[in-house]
């Protein structure tokens, strides 16, 4: 075993507190307050090559691995900055295409993509589905050569700000295909297609990311937007499913270490009685667990990365880490928020509205307790539970 | 001993549930997005006889006391509604005038307090006293036989809606008084006086109350505002410190039943698979857990408030029960959320934004570590630790 | 609501720290490691009158309540002695007879219960049962008059110290009866009866009391030893269970203050650094958040007792109370144990050895998941999960 | 980074799995019930030459590191058993000796201990010092070339089976030294020499080791029982605090796993209703939750050890791993006896016996709140809080 970081590794990492000299957490908190995208920022790291350190070099990308992306984004989560939008992006739509896609599919999107100059969402949940994808019931239904899609797909990252969408559509009924993980087609959606309707969603979360209803009434795809086989996108699926767990954990070990920093600046100085309130277990020690939990956390997520690099199973891993680090950074908020008392409510602080991403991480994008039935039954062989 | 409420009681138990078929929660929390008062709901429950409830008959109360504010208060949470003017106002307010004031002082006061056509607030907290009151600077000088108030408070709850305040401010300074306790006098502010400043702070927290920081520059004050004996206010103000806790306990205590039974409605219906998701444990257990401790805290609330209406000092019951009701509410509003899923951070199904309030009864009006400080001093007889 | 005891009741509270000057916890501890049985004690506690609490004075008893009887066993535990045979003797045995015997059966039994002369067990549990109850095979086969019981108990507390017990077995089989729990009857068994064989069970609680498997042979069974109808036996069950949950909670409130005095006591004389340990937080916290789970769940022990008595269904009640005084009790425990650092498992202190039996309440006779699930079912309204 | 084994390291990590085909858990149990060591597996583990994986190989040993220790103490962890004497040897004794040993001690105490012929243990615990080493009384007087040893040592684990012994004794008072952790001298103690006694501490730990009280009454001590330096053996001896933490790290992540493996076993059997009850969240949760704690544990331990091989400073790296082991083993034992229900309790089944070597990992060799307190000053930069 090994570890220590490689130099470029280290570099990558640290890109984060770099990027944050110009866009920082007051910069990220009044766009998410005015409700806009961090467009500047997210061209910036394009053009620094950040977006695409997973695909190839003749593509635009640094030939790196999802362990990369994830020490980019612990490293900007350090900084008290994220995007979502890395997730829907580099790890749910330019990696399958980099993965998966066809000569002409690589060429046409990951250049731009890779700088920058085009964003994507991502589109499986439905409001009947939740965490059960066979009950997806949006329909691309073949129309000649290409298809005609129907549904509609909720709490879709960003659909507002996406150029295009990696998009999961049932092509084959139910009772229709051999094995029930059969029938689903990844589609590369043109997000200006006619036909596509959104709505967003009013929620308590602050963040540059607004969430959306998006409703397909007959829109056309064609052969060309079709990622991998037809009816078999389950399967490609599952390899950008164990990435986006690791991603959500690099930023929630990242915004826990923001906001322990932040405590212990606040708790070094601030005095009531005799010693500053650092000096009292009281306040000292839930931040210690914290951090404890959160380091413990990001060395699970460097494997589970790791992992997945090496081509081994992360599954389990990948899950533990998600688990671990929504917990870790939960915690840490609530010390952080309870260290600085009533100053850990109000904007100056910045303190509180650090928890409401952090609460959202142990929901989604996969529910914790759907994480501890697949712990329990994939990584400890007990019966499925549900 | 007797578990039973009388009918009395169980009335205006029940009137929260009566308030919020015309001030429902919806109007609640509209009133706190555009930053607005509950002036009708205020005015209502002011002729209802419900701001009295402490008060004597003939200044316009109802001759009763804490148990019955904190049944008015928790039957309200139980409905998803709250006002943390009920604590400025009959708590730290009326009953202190009913208590300790001078007839002329009862008379001027009480009745329009009772009816609901004045709003009073609480000054006691500055930005370097935090919890100890010991570092309280805010000082009123003596001038000729009035007095003149300089200095600052903050995180005054609604000090923009409130026609009056009771006020703690030095009289003494700490070097010339013999019990350090001494030195503090309670005024009774009229906020129109000259001389006062207000700006608010913004915080995280959904409530129809604002919080402000108020600045006292030379606001003249005569003997009639001053509440009980000079010198003396610290003694008067600890009778009003264990009705907070009781109030804040019994909101916590109603707001927890309010999201559990929310949560309980969605898990009855929501399917993803099989059952509906109410059916398994991981969803069932922890609201079980939440449920029992809500119940718990809901308990040592009406025991803390019977012993003070017993005159029985119940310093002990009334921080365990503040203790007790702020962590299970947090833990219910948090179960609340994880059973809604995605759904529990949508405006539309209303979960997510119970927790900023409950969340901070964690942290004010007094927090949780120096609660268990005091438990540990002043019930088990530990050293005192800061 | 009135929280206040009667004279009786603090009379009988308060029993249980007069009866440990007698028969102390180092009585109790030698007594449990030399497997024998705490004879004198019993039969003291006879002689004063505290094992027929429930009873009718006619038949030697008080003519109180589970209330009573609860206070005593809490009593007890604050002055860290408890005997299981109080559930297995005046709740589960003598109880029952008294409210469902025939007059014969009230005089054959209950004087001599009553004075401590005789002692009982209960026996439901069977090794392929567990907490589902309708899975008993014993069963007990008509023959002439009377009936022939043939099967085998697991768990059965004090098996060998017993005269009599109350027995659980089928008289009908599942297919012939119209209602699941119908076809079970309650026997009343004479431990000396030809045909009983027991065998102790090796497990790690440190108790007086011993567990058995109990092996019945062709026991012969007489119509004078059916209490209640045949058939019907699990309608007078129910009875005993309420009582059964509030007595372990009764148990457990009393041993969890009995840690955490010794607790207290140790961090205030303990030096290490300059201050006595029970100054950090770090220490004292922990002891004031178990202080208060304890005081919570006395609490509710006590209102699920005051139910039982006033006639009113108290399934809710008591399981909360079931539940929350078994953490509250391992939580005192062990924050006790911590306290005394390597002092805490030291035979000396005799803290450790309060953890085994408080951590078996966690799971008998009900475990928590049960308890859970109930709460989640029949206090909630969630669907049935198992 | 790097995540995975060497096959030298995994087949060392296997070997617990090995040894315990023939000196399994129930030899451990067995030998822990009767007082007796584990004198044949010691030899075997000798002749199989794990007991120096950290020395050289011209003294006997394989030249690696506490990275191959630890996996030797989690890998017998797995497979149920133990022996803390792999602390007091490898760790505290032989390593210590390697590293700063004359070339005389190194020949004359390593080849034995290294081959399992000899065993040792460490002293530094007293009854007035706990965890404030600063207040050390046991004394050793200069006295012609040598010193006469006096005092008394607390907590040593397997004094009586043990040939020498690391002795942490003062040489020259407090307030004759520049620095506060001068004055401290480490002794190579022959356990044979005249003037030791020691009687048994009873406790309430299942282990093979027995705790004891040693007594010191003018032991003679040579020039060459001194390791390193005279009133410099406190720098020394911070080498040795970090492996220990390791090491009782690996045992605990080992124990945990061993934990889960039975419970797993036991809920994929058991049904009481329809499903195996590992099919209910209730049971497979609080399982998969101490799962994932404990690989998380795992990691950190591991990379604990590979700092210390590497020369990097591992303190907060070792105490996280210390205390992040010690918390998970205690859940997943937890959740293992709740997972048996009563069967929990039983000698049979084994579980409960796992319950109070990892509780006392909580509090030694050091305690949670030293540790938290050490995470909070020396990673996180707070105040000192004792």
């Amino acid at each position: 075993m090994d570890f220590q970081l490689t130099e470029e590794q280290t570099m990558i990492y640290e890109y984060g507190a770099k990027l944050a000299q110009t866009y920082d957490r007051a910069y990220w908190l009044e766009q998410a307050k005015e409700g806009k995208y961090l467009d500047e920022m997210w061209l910036q790291m394009g053009q620094d090559g950040f977006l695409g350190l997973m695909v190839e070099e003749k593509y635009g990308g640094a030939g790196l691995g999802i362990f990369e992306l994830a020490l980019l984004m612990e490293g900007m989560g350090n900084a008290g900055i994220a995007t979502l939008m890395l997730l829907a992006g580099p790890a749910m739509f330019i990696t399958p295409i980099a993965k998966h896609g066809t000569p002409e599919q690589r060429a046409f999107y990951l250049p731009d993509a890779c700088a920058g100059k085009t964003r994507s969402a991502f589109m499986i949940t439905e409001p009947d589905a939740g965490t059960n994808s066979m009950r997806i019931k949006t329909f691309a239904k073949r129309d000649g050569d290409g298809f005609l899609l129907n549904g509609s797909k909720m709490f879709i990252t960003g659909a507002d700000i996406a150029d295009h969408a990696l998009l999961v559509a049932r092509t084959t009924t139910l009772d229709q295909v051999e094995r029930k993980t059969d029938g689903f087609t990844l589609f590369l959606l043109d997000m200006k297609s006619p036909g596509i309707q959104m709505t967003p969603i009013e929620i308590g979360i602050t963040a540059p990311e607004t969430q959306y209803m998006v409703y397909f009434d007959n829109v056309k795809l064609g052969a060309e937007h079709v990622l991998g086989e037809v009816d078999k996108g389950f399967q490609l699926l599952f390899d950008s499913l164990n990435p986006e767990r690791i991603l959500i954990a690099g930023m929630n070990t990242g915004f826990g270490r923001y906001a322990l920093d932040k405590a212990v600046s606040y708790a070094n100085e601030r005095k009531i009685f005799e010693a500053p309130i650092g000096a009292y277990q009281g306040v000292q020690h839930p931040l210690a667990i914290a951090k404890t939990e959160i380091e413990l956390a990001s060395l699970m997520m460097r494997k589970a990365a790791w992992m997945f690099d090496q081509g081994i199973n992360c599954g389990g891993e990948s899950n533990m880490a998600k688990y671990a680090a929504a917990e870790a950074a939960i915690k840490a908020v609530d010390a952080a928020i309870q260290t600085h008392g009533g100053n850990g409510f109000t904007k100056e602080y910045g303190i509180f509205d650090l928890y409401p991403l952090v609460r959202l991480s142990r929901t989604a994008p996969i529910n914790r307790e759907i994480v501890l039935s697949f712990i329990s039954e994939h990584v400890m062989g007990l019966p499925r539970s549900y």
